[in-house]
């Protein structure tokens, strides 16, 4: 149905609809009239070499002339274009795979080939946001069973870049969402590597959250590396800690992530597919997935992380991954930072063996770093955890991190924030719940993430006996106006510390 | 958390995202910035004494300044805001009733609270096309049950407005999908208000097809009607043939049924509540479905209508509707004419009783009318067909359809489109096939709906002997460059017709 008529010039508009692909005509548009589209439509537009999909926005304002065309900032990126560039306009043949998402909305189980096909489609960018949702929605509440969801892992490996180390053992680690300041991945990364393992570790920024382990790192170092610079690093130093954006692994998996957090809800069978196909194509062999369970935690109950558990490592073995999981306590915020800088603090303190460091942050990292040391077959099973702790008691651990800092670029001591506010407590008592959503909200509106030295210093800890008076927590932020927002959240929530 | 920093200053944009209430704003904006607002945030955008929910674009060019925001068509409508009015923004605070569709995810069986909660938000404009086919997705595939479909459709009956005719007994019909040409509701309200029954119709515009019932009747008359008129016209006629959209009767369907076009699918909970709950909000007390069943129509086989008729009779009964579901044949189009005007033709040589009226056409009507005042108890069971036919062969029928146009506003003419072609068969043989949804597609591409008289004219019926060079169908168009699209499709798929 393409012809002559079909052709529009390109005008920059500037609209970032984050990865949605949107394409603006103006309503008078000889393609608008003569195609019958209307907004909701889903149009193909390609320069001479390429094309993508967009879902159509009408435009009846001066905006666009008729015969020029707009696109997202999405769009526009993937297909390249320049100003008054020549864009093709036509009608979009039916996506086959969304006869798979159909049959998946009617219950029906999809093979390989399916799975496939919709993950080939959405990392193409062929689905829409309504699309994509109906996807995760048909896929939700144990709608995939294990082996749909390794269906699903092995398509999301297969969608992206894969890295290969050359290397028999390639360790890796992931904790499962939800628990403030528990940035144990520069630690454990620090001591393995320092023990000998390779582990190239790539980490996310916050999404939801005050901070990730990306934005932690980016106070010590550079995180933003190409893939030839991550290889050199980990070349000199067997490891490293830089944000995953670069590395397209697993593209398809954040653009799903996205609709589960506008949507608020976790499949299971996405998760275990998001995670184990980051690892996977990562290059990891042998993998520990911390689970952290608490009331205010991502995982509620142990029933539950049990249940992930036995299919995280069912189907890590379907894929080719040494996966061990283990159950934690997510009961309280870890460390006693939570924001970049203060977690960054809480990191030293740790690494630098010093008086001071928080008990609860070095004992998960040694946790977690001797179940590596043990998974990958280097120690004998029992003394991973005492082998992790002499490579952190030597300084070994410490003066890795500083050579894989330097590596990455730079090394950079992390600073306090000038606005502070102390919190004390106005009566006396145990300390009985710590409310690890709301702490996490307040760091949030000091200005964590972005604000890198904002965020809050808990002081307290669960069970322990307070007096009136006593310093419960420090809000940090970069501006007095960044300050009073969590002040103001603060006053109106009194159930973020609860004593009785 | 409102203050006075969120305060913006309204630039129209002018863009149409069909439903969706997007908001605009700059990324330097100090709403933006304080915030930490991002693409696909919802945030709630207030005047003085409204408000609403919108989707966040971020905008990087000079089509705002930093103190401006633009809204989408549908937001700014919502909103009923002017150029340069002050606009508030603000978090937006959890949608409550979200929780119930993601309960609904997770497989649990939602009561009527839930459900009305749902529909009065996405009534209000809350849900984001991300939370409305979350809802659609989790609802489909039978994962409501009959009590869940009963508490959706009062949810949505009770979500908008509701007409009251002060009459025992009124009565309207419904087509459930995709049979080109069946154009029978001004037929069976012509006859069925002759005869003396009240029966105030609401139809919808074509929305993938290339007529709706308001589409035609729009050639005869006027159909865009306040509720007052329509109140007069049904005074004074005991009926009208209307497009439903000016009435607000249950108006969460409309945005519903906009995303299950999106994904091309219909859900059959969904579907029951949305011809329900527009009934029972239209006053009817007595409702005669027509299912047709064939390869090309909606329904493609009898098994599902006839669980599809149990389950609309019986939530019928629970909503206060008596309702009577017919299974009819929907192998090939209804009548010869496919688009408005085409159509328009042929209900009036049915009402005329002329010689080459469509016998399907009208033995249709004749059957749907005779249900119809069985069903209102009017008339003895077993002579309602009779009695339609009595009033048709009067001209009483034809004499009430033109009372009725003229009461609407004036009664006009059909007239065929300038443009034509004729198609011939290239070989003899038995007519085997009519692709209802290929014929429907060429009867767009030659601009059918928009051009009202444009359209397919059919020559032939299935099982017809057919000879070589015999015309099979006639398109009409009203510009060359539609009659070229036509042809261009016909060309490119030789199976619309099939003979053997």
């Amino acid at each position: 149905m393409e012809n002559q008529s079909n052709i529009l010039k390109y005008k920059h508009l500037g609209i970032y609809t984050q990865n949605e692909n949107v394409v603006y005509m103006h309503e008078n548009c000889h393609v608008c009239a003569s195609e019958g589209f209307e907004a909701l439509t889903r149009i193909r537009i390609s320069t001479a070499t390429d094309s993508i999909v967009a879902s159509l926005n009408v435009i009846s304002s001066n905006l666009l002339l008729t015969d020029e065309i707009g696109l997202s900032d999405a769009a526009a990126k993937k297909l390249n274009v320049s100003p008054n560039e020549t864009l093709y306009v036509s009608h979009l043949e039916p996506i086959k795979s969304l006869s798979h998402v159909r049959a998946k909305i009617y219950n029906q189980k999809l093979d390989y080939l399916a799975y496939n096909e919709i993950i080939t489609d959405i990392v193409q960018g062929n689905y829409s946001n309504i699309d994509l949702t109906a996807f995760i929605t048909a896929c939700a509440g144990n709608r995939m069973d294990l082996d749909e969801i390794t269906y699903l892992t092995k398509a999301m490996i297969a969608s992206g870049m894969q890295l290969h180390w050359n290397k028999e053992i390639v360790v890796d680690k992931h904790c499962i969402g939800g628990l403030p300041g528990n940035r144990t991945t520069p630690l454990v990364v620090a001591i393995v590597t320092a023990f000998g393992l390779t582990m190239p570790k790539t980490s996310s920024r916050a999404i939801t959250s005050p901070a990730g382990t990306a934005d932690t790192m980016e106070v010590f170092t550079n995180v933003t590396l190409s893939p030839e610079k991550i290889k050199e690093v980990v070349h000199k130093e067997g490891g490293c800690i830089v944000w995953g954006g670069t590395a397209q692994l697993s593209p398809a998996d954040d653009l799903l992530i996205k609709i589960e957090k506008a949507l608020d809800i976790d499949s299971e069978g996405q998760l275990i597919a998001s995670v184990l196909s980051k690892k996977a194509a990562a290059g990891s062999t042998h993998v520990v997935i911390d689970i952290p369970v608490g009331e205010t935690a991502k995982m509620r109950s142990t029933k539950m992380a049990q249940e992930l558990q036995d299919h995280m490592e069912a189907i890590g073995k379907e894929v080719g991954l040494n996966v061990k999981v283990i159950i934690t306590d997510g009961s309280q915020p870890v460390g006693r930072g939570i924001g970049p800088a203060l977690e960054a603090i809480d990191i030293l303190k740790v690494l630098k063996n010093e008086a001071d460091a928080p008990k609860d942050l070095t004992e998960r990292s040694l946790l977690l770093a001797g179940e590596l040391l043990e998974l990958s077959g280097k120690v004998d099973s029992g003394t991973g955890y005492q082998t992790a702790k002499q490579v952190l008691e030597s300084g070994k651990a410490y003066k890795k991190f500083i050579s894989i800092c330097k590596a990455q670029g730079r090394f950079s001591q992390p600073v306090l924030a000038h606005y502070k506010n102390e919190v004390r407590a106005e009566k006396p008592g145990v300390l009985q719940v710590i409310d690890n959503r709301k702490i996490a909200k307040l760091a949030k509106l000091s200005g964590a993430p972005q604000s890198k030295s904002a965020g809050i210093h808990l002081n307290v800890r669960l069970g322990e006996n307070i007096e009136k008076g006593q310093l419960l927590y420090t809000i940090y932020a970069e501006s007095k106006g960044e300050l009073n927002y969590a002040l103001e959240y603060k006053n109106h929530h009194d159930n973020i510390i609860t004593l009785i």
